[in-house]
């Protein structure tokens, strides 16, 4: 099993944007270090929690820090960029991190970063996903051509005797494209399937793991792809510790408890996830200590791995647990020691599964 | 006289986007190193010279790895983005660089950074432009609104019960915005002038610099903005070494020299600013010893002092020589002992003018 990190970020909405970049990039270069594979980086224009306006920003500042991670936006939001600008973008960072890269995409979720760009709702988002991208794959073709869309026009521009134009084509010929589903039957998962991208499940409940990928792989199946448990991606919560009441301690009192006490569960209830993610519980009965027992899987190094092993075997399995980042930024040793523990001594237990 | 860098780039379109990067960002680190005072960086989605789609990527690499110089995007082209995800990326960078950031912005004026957007030429952009700003003040505000306008829509959200916005507005409550002008009463300087904006006089002869100076600041007056000589901008190529010889070989012979016989003369010639550069001659006759004698400034310390002090006499002066950089990868010490020459030598005999 492979272990890579999600920096959404999580980090606490009185961090300066200085505290949120330095973060986020420290910890790119710590998780390379450890040899995690991937460190993915979120996009969101306004949030509190969740700002870092652009992934590149970040994915920029630690291609020349670190060797083998591929560094990822996580997503980035195609409604609200030019998509020309942005296949530009993303077609130099695969060369500058020559090939480190795998690009996330989203329709976008949160109402705020729709009303930033005077967007009244959320309606035309995957129409307009949907545009971007047929965008972006033709600019990488980089031959020319003019169109004009329903939400944009785009081109490449014809050959001409005083310019030299580059190729726009990502690194190695194409760029791996990635999507990430969150709510059940995830109409985001059923085109990533349709459209032969990488799968991402974003934790809502167990039953979730397991309804992702097949969601995933039947529409991938029906549109000819065929696709691997072993590239499937499954976000969670983890902490390692030397004892399990460590580990508890740590995540409870540090970023983690109070990402998902302060932010994520009062989100979840609002948009009504909180079933899917502890079935048959009543909202008001939540507290940490069911979060920590439920959602996270928290504990010494044996109990970390059983856990994860249990979840692999009642879901069928993936490639990579992809961990949500947490500031730690006052105790970031703690944390780092965490991702050391994983590495050394969780991941090993776990080397048989996941390939 | 104070000393800065803008890097378009002027890198050879053989050059990966790797080597392009690294030689961006470790030329700012260089800068930042011997006391340059700016960093500006061009932005341009297709062009083989000119080759880095977003500067926000530079300055983001060398936030962490300089400490005194100011790093600009230099410029930015809001047409070509959404003017509310670039507003949420720069008040972001503003901060992370803790206020060492001027936001160039411009136009646009290649054809086929219009053509990668699907603009069939150049028209609407300074239309676009006055918009964009319009709404990147606006997004800075951080209160609510709605605006749909020309070109876009933009906004801020509505407070939240279940989520907090961040504040956009930049570092130290405001972003100094600047433009540069390269055309004989150059429009884009009027209008620097009547926003109040910084101008930069991008080199297009002698008299241009004198001319952008009085457009720019007639408009500024006009407009009730006090403009300081002392805050103009003036793009000229420099290249010190020990003696005037050996200056105009390693012009001649390298980066700079390949510059503008490859591509800026064909594009002045096809743009007709030769005869601004060059008044009086005929195309056909300018070889790379006119270039040298009458374009550039290349010579020994003695020499280049001099040289830069006539010009400052005879055009009114300015406050800081912003050098263009060019592609010295192949021998970065000749390029690095210009510029250590330029603080070290040259820089003591001018520091008289321009304060």
């Amino acid at each position: 099993m492979k272990f890579a990190m999600f920096q959404t970020p999580f980090v606490h909405p009185s961090r300066t944007p200085r505290q949120v970049f330095d973060w986020a990039v420290e910890q790119a270069e710590y998780c390379d270090k450890i040899g995690f594979t991937e460190y993915w980086v979120g996009e969101h224009g306004v949030m509190g929690w969740e700002s870092i306006p652009n992934p590149e920003l970040i994915i920029a500042a630690a291609a020349r820090t670190t060797s083998n991670i591929k560094l990822c936006p996580g997503a980035h939001l195609p409604p609200y960029h030019h998509p020309a600008t942005l296949a530009a973008q993303v077609s130099f960072l695969s060369h500058v991190t020559e090939g480190r890269y795998i690009l996330g995409v989203g329709a976008g979720g949160y109402p705020a970063d729709a009303q930033l760009r005077g967007m009244k709702d959320l309606s035309q988002n995957r129409a307009m996903l949907s545009e971007a991208m047929k965008i972006m794959e033709m600019v990488w073709e980089s031959k020319p051509f003019h169109y004009e869309g329903e939400f944009w026009n785009a081109g490449y521009p014809e050959n001409d005797e005083h310019h030299e134009y580059r190729n726009l084509t990502p690194y190695g010929g194409k760029v791996d494209i990635a999507m990430a589903g969150l709510s059940p039957n995830s109409s985001t998962l059923g085109y990533a399937g349709k459209q032969g991208y990488l799968a991402l499940s974003v934790y809502a409940g167990e039953a979730s793991i397991k309804n992702h990928w097949e969601t995933y792989e039947k529409a991938a199946t029906e549109a000819g792809h065929t696709v691997h448990r072993k590239d499937f991606r499954v976000v969670r919560d983890v902490l390692v510790a030397e004892t399990d009441a460590e580990a508890k301690r740590i995540a409870v009192e540090g970023g983690m408890g109070k990402a998902w006490m302060d932010y994520l569960l009062p989100v979840y209830k609002q948009v009504g996830l909180l079933q899917a993610l502890l079935p048959g519980m009543e909202p008001s009965d939540v507290d940490i200590d069911t979060v920590a027992e439920k959602i996270w899987i928290v504990g010494s190094p044996d109990t970390v791995a059983e856990k994860l092993a249990d979840v692999y075997e009642r879901t069928g399995g993936w490639g990579t647990t992809l961990l949500y980042n947490h500031d730690y930024i006052d105790n970031p040793s703690a944390w780092n020691n965490s991702l050391d523990l994983l590495v050394k001594e969780v991941g090993p237990k776990l080397a048989h599964l996941g390939n």
